[in-house]
Parts: C-alpha cells; sequence; structure tokens
C-alpha cells in the first residue's frame, strides 16, 4: 500500500507504553532523535509492535509545524 | 517558549514552495531524510523562512502514526 | 506496508482538483457517500490518483470525531 | 449547526469503550464498514453516546489521506 | 448538530481569503484576539462565510497544544 | 523558539487531568472561555503544568474548523 502522506521515517521501535485505551510507541530514527507516536493499543496488536523492531513513523504534510529559534 | 508537542526535528531548509494561500516547506532532518511541512504562506513570512536557513519540524504526537512492512 | 490508522474506507476516485500546491480529491466508498480529502499535488503525482481509479480513503482515529442530531 | 468539515458519515454505535481520559467509540457506517473515534470520556457524556445509537463521523478534509495498492 | 470537539469559540469573521482550493477564514473571538482557520473553499461557499458574520472556531481537544514561556 | 502555528490563545490553567497515558488539561484565555488540550502525560510533566500556572493554547490553522448557527 502506497499513502499520500509525505513523511515516512524509518527506525527502531525503542518504547511501548500502553495505557487504558492509547499507548505511546517511541521510534529512534537516527542517533538520538527519538520520534513520539500516540496510537490505539488496538493498532499495536494489529501491527504486533515490540521493543526492537523495524518500524516508520507516518505523517501527513499538513500535521507538520514549522519552528526557528 | 516550551511546547507540549513531543516531536522537535532539527534540520536546514532545504525548499520553500508558496501556493496561494498554502506553502509546502521542506526540511533536511538528517542526510538523505527530509520532512515537508503544509503551512500557511502567512507562516513563511512571519517566521522569515528561506532556503538554508535552520529550522525544526515539530509534531505532535497525536499526529504520528505508526507502519509496518 | 500496514498502518497504524483504524480507518481505511475503499473506493473509487471520482474527482481530482490540484490548486497550487493543494488538491481535493474526492473517493465515493458507498453508493452516494463521498469522502473528501486535502492532500498535496505532490501525493497526487507519487500516486498517480486520476478519476475512475481505485483507492483508499485513511484516516487516524484521533482525527475522527462524532456528531449527534 | 453546520460545520466546514467535508466528511459526515452516518451510521449507528457499535461500541464505546472508555479509558481513564480518552474513550474509543465506533460507528458502523455502511455493512461491515466500521469508524473509529477517538474522543474523550467527556464529549461521550455530553453527547450520552451509547451503543446502538444513531451518530456521524465527522472528519476534517486535511485529515484525510489516500492511499492506493 | 452536537460535536464531540470540546472547542467552541464564538466570535466574528474578519477575514475571508480564499486561495486556489484552500481558504483562511480569520475570527475575532474576543477583543485583539483573532483565531485563523485552513478550510476548503468549498466550505466557505456551503457555509456563506463573508467578513461581518458570526460563526464558531471549532478544533478537537487533540489538536490543542501547550507551550509556557 | 517561534512556531508557524498561527494560534497562540494566553491563558491560565483551570484543570490538569491525567489518565494512564494521556492527559486533559484546560486552559480559560478569557472569562468563561475554557479550551481543553488532549496531551500527554509526558508533556504535562516536562512543561510542569499545574493549575493557576498561565499558559498558551497553540493551535494549527489546519486544525480550525469553521462553524455557524
Amino acid at each position: 500500500m502506497k499513502i499520500s502522506a509525505r513523511n515516512t521515517l524509518k527506525g527502531k521501535i525503542v518504547a511501548v507504553e500502553k495505557g487504558a485505551t492509547t499507548a505511546h510507541v517511541k521510534i529512534e530514527i537516527a542517533d538520538g532523535t527519538v520520534v513520539t507516536a500516540s496510537i490505539t493499543n488496538e493498532s499495536v496488536d494489529a501491527l504486533g509492535l515490540t521493543v526492537g523492531g523495524e518500524a516508520y513513523a507516518v505523517v501527513k504534510s499538513s500535521d507538520v509545524m514549522i519552528a526557528v529559534d
């Protein structure tokens, strides 16, 4: 499946924390650069996400902001 | 200003394309890894974004999805 | 690629309207039910989206609201 | 109230799962097609959402992605 | 129609700027406090939005970030 | 840090409710006008958010919808 979301960052899962309904998954996309995703517990199970696995952080362009110092 | 958004990826602006109201800004956050942001033209002007400048791509965790092969 | 987004609605593309940077793509997911997506022109080209083609509307659960009469 | 969000999909609530702060509500918008919404518990109470009730899944166009096989 | 989005800020429309496909609508929700919405041109027409009219800015809680100085 | 998000509403924190992974923070941005944010518990800790403190509700324009009566 190819998706319109322009941002697909490959990395390794370094944390999976399930809450009551919402989970936080952290992916290290480069040395010391970690991206946090807030997704449903259901997705964690459906995709079989576990620490150490390879995965992609996917973000739609309209959800990316820019900041400057 | 400190913001709750968990994802702040530092990089260099490699493209700024203004449309009629919406602009696309591309930031290279690592060698060969480019993040695209869709923001208002107004923001491009307010922040003075130009190719070559340093900037951050900022994303709220609830806007990050996870994908696996 | 499998994605964490919980909502994947299959349908047929009924309209592709490109703007200066942002395109609107409409997918008919059931008789008379059309979903509108606002994506980058770049994605329209990358995915080769054209009227009549099959496609999926994909939405992250945290982007779905509920309304009642 | 009329809203700018272009996507309003009518259906029947088939599940309401409350978490600690976040609830998942599922609406069947067509035979076998279920949409999942992640909303606040507060909204579930304010709208009186219960299984079997009629409701709409509402999505802003800029939150819809397109995928192809 | 009642919606799950927790944030509904009443105000007066002070600007409507249409682009090729995307419009920017500004609502003054308090003296000197203006909220900008990026919506489809289609919605501007469907809702008949014009400067001077009363309207609400509606935001889902999961789209609100917090910042501190 | 300056951010591209066009909407920054200053106010006072009137509630911080932590869930299992997701917190709800409420900011009063004007007399009787309260904005609710759904953010990670992690952010609440990182920013030291507590009731009575000053804070900003920050929203990207593409996440703002417009409604009319």
